[in-house]
C-alpha cells in the first residue's frame, strides 16, 4: 500500500500544497546555486508525514492554521537539514532517487547549506509566536544529534542493551514525530495532559516506523530498498531483530564477530541469511505493532474526527508499509 | 592595549560568568566525548566582546538580567557553533592557540557537535520568552550562513565592488555585533527608534572590528596574528586596503593575477609588499575610525551611564587594536 492512497493525502492536500509552499519561501533569501538545489531537494518531498502529523494534530484540537502551516514547514524543514547533513557524515550519493547535495559539492558547501536550512526551520517556528514550540524544536534539533554523536562515539560495533536500542530510535526518528504530533496541542494551548499524550502518540509511533524500518533493511526486497540488504549491520550498527536473534541465540559469536572490523562479508552474508530465516523479524514486527497500537488507543479519548481517523490510519500504516 | 584593560571586563565581571556558566550547561546533555571538548572551546574563550555589547545594551535599557544573561550566552554560543563549523571548512587545525575540534575528529563528528551547538544557541535564546529575539536569531544565522555560501559559489577570486565588500562583513561579523547590541533594546521591549539606533551602532561597530581584522591581516606582526601576512589574499578574498590599493593602481595587472589560480606565490608576496607600502592601510583604518565615530555619536542621546561609556570605549578599541 503507497501512502498516496491514505487519507490524509486528500484530507490535507491544500494544507500541504501550503506548507510546501512555505518552506520554499526559503528560495528568495539564499545566493545561486544554492537556491534552486535546496528547492530540488523540498519538492522531492517524500511521504510528508511529519508535517501530515502535525497538521492532523492542530486540527484535532483547533489550532490556529496560520500558525499550525509555518510549524508544519518548520518540521519537515528542520528534517531536512538534518539529512543533508547525514547524508554528507554517511558519504550518500542518492536520496530519494535524486543526487545528495554532498554528491556534487564540497564539503564545505553542504555544511553551510545545511546550517542556512536549520536557520530557515528556525525562522518557520518563530513564526508561530509561541515560545514553547520553539523550545521543543531546539531541544529536539539537540536529542536528534546527540543520538548520532553517541552512536559515533560510543555504540558503534557493539551490542546495545534493549534500552539503548530504543533510546537511539528516539533521538533518530521518534522525537521528531512527537514533535510533529504534539505541535497541534501546543499550538492550540491545550492541557498538559493534552499535550503528553500527543507526544506519547508520535513517540510510539515513530518507534514503530523506525522498528519497521530497521525490518526492511534485511527482510526487504533489494530492489525495493535501494540499498544491499543488511546494511545497517553492515554499519556496524546493531537493530532489534538483531537484538532478538542474538539473546536467542547467546552462543553464536558470529555477531560480534560481524561487527569487528574489518568487516567479514562472507560471515556477514551468512548471518543475515540466518536471520531472515529466524524469528527475528516476526518479533520485531510483533513489537513495532504493539507500539502502534497503544499509540492508537491513546486517541480514543478524543472525539470520531476524519482528523483523528487519518491519525490513527498512519499508525496502522507505519506497520504495514513494505518501503 | 588588550582588552583585559577594558571597562567591561570589571563592569560585567560577574554577569560573564554567569554568561560562561549558562553557556556550559550543555555540558550535562552531551555524550562522551563531546561534552569535555565543547566545555573546552566555551571555557578557552576569547574577548567575549559580542556577550559584553548584549548585556550593556540590556543594562542601558533596564532589561530584566535574568533574560539577558541567557541571550548574552546564545549569541556567544551562536559565535561558538559558526567558528566550529568555519575552521572544519577551513580546514583550520588551531583557534586561540588550541587545536580545533576538526584537528582530532572526523569531519562527521565535527559537523554534529556544530549542529548540536546551534540547537543550544536557539534553546538558550527561547529563554528570553521574547519570540521576536529568537525570530533574530534564526535571521542572523542565515546571514552568516549565506554570506559564507556566497563568498564560495560567486565571490572567490574576483575583484568585488565596495558595496559587496561592506555586505560580506555585514555576513561575516557586523550582523551579529548588531544582533548583541540591539538585543537589550528588544529585551527591554523599547520603541522601535531605540531598538534600531542600536542595530546601528553594532553594524557600525562590527564592520570596523572587521575592517581592522583586514588591515591587520596585512599589515600585522606574524607572530601576532599567528598566521602568515596577507592570508586573505592567499585564499582569494579581497578585503578593503586591496579594493582601495586597486583603484589606485588600476593598471596592476598582478591584483587579478594574484586571485587567479593557481596562486603564484612570488607575485603575491611581491604584492602584499606594494601593499603595505602603500597609503592602502592607513585609508582603510580610516573608513573604520568614521564608522566606530559614526556608532559612538549614536549614543549620545542616552543618559552617561557606566554602560554606555563601556559601550563607547569597546568602540573605540576596535579600531585601536592591534590584534
Amino acid at each position: 500500500m503507497k501512502s498516496e492512497g491514505l487519507q490524509y493525502t486528500t484530507l490535507l492536500r491544500n494544507e500541504l500544497h501550503a506548507v510546501r509552499d512555505t518552506m520554499l519561501e526559503v528560495r528568495h533569501q539564499l545566493p545561486d546555486p544554492v537556491a534552486p538545489a535546496l528547492a530540488a531537494i523540498i519538492n522531492g518531498g517524500g511521504k510528508r508525514l511529519r508535517p501530515a502529523l502535525a497538521l492532523l494534530s492542530a486540527y484535532m484540537f483547533g489550532a490556529d492554521m496560520g500558525h499550525a502551516i509555518p510549524v508544519a514547514a518548520a518540521i519537515e524543514t528542520l528534517h531536512t537539514a538534518t539529512l543533508i547533513h547525514d547524508d554528507l557524515i554517511d558519504n550518500a550519493m542518492m536520496r530519494r532517487g535524486t543526487q545528495t547535495l554532498n554528491a556534487n559539492w564540497s564539503p564545505a558547501a553542504t555544511v553551510l547549506t545545511g546550517d542556512v536550512t536549520f536557520a530557515w526551520a528556525a525562522k518557520l517556528a518563530t513564526r508561530s509566536h509561541n515560545i514553547r514550540l520553539v523550545q521543543r524544536f531546539s531541544e529536539t534539533l539537540a536529542t536528534i544529534c546527540n543520538g548520532e554523536l553517541s552512536q559515533m562515539f560510543t555504540d558503534k560495533g557493539r551490542l546495545p542493551t534493549e534500552a539503548a536500542y530504543y533510546d537511539r530510535i528516539f533521538a533518530k526518528t521518534a522525537s521528531l514525530f512527537a514533535l510533529a504530533t504534539e505541535a497541534g496541542a501546543i499550538l492550540a494551548l491545550q492541557a498538559e495532559a493534552d499535550i503528553a499524550r500527543l507526544n506519547l502518540f508520535g513517540k510510539l509511533l515513530g518507534e514503530a516506523f523506525q522498528i519497521v524500518d530497521d525490518v526492511l533493511d534485511f527482510m526487504g526486497d533489494e530492489a525495493t530498498l535501494g540499498k544491499p540488504v543488511g546494511s545497517d549491520l553492515r554499519q556496524g550498527i546493531v537493530t532489534l531483530p538483531v537484538l532478538h536473534y542474538s539473546q536467542q541465540h547467546p552462543d553464536d559469536v558470529r555477531i560480534q564477530a560481524v561487527l569487528d572490523l574489518p568487516r567479514d562479508e562472507a560471515a556477514t552474508q551468512a548471518l543475515v541469511a540466518d536471520l531472515r530465516r529466524s524469528d527475528a523479524a516476526e518479533w520485531a514486527m510483533q513489537q513495532a505493532t504493539t507500539r502502534a497500537d497503544e499509540a492508537r488507543a491513546l486517541l480514543a479519548v478524543y472525539p470520531h474526527t476524519p482528523y483523528r481517523a487519518a491519525m490513527e490510519e498512519i499508525a496502522a500504516f507505519a506497520v504495514r508499509r513494505q518501503y
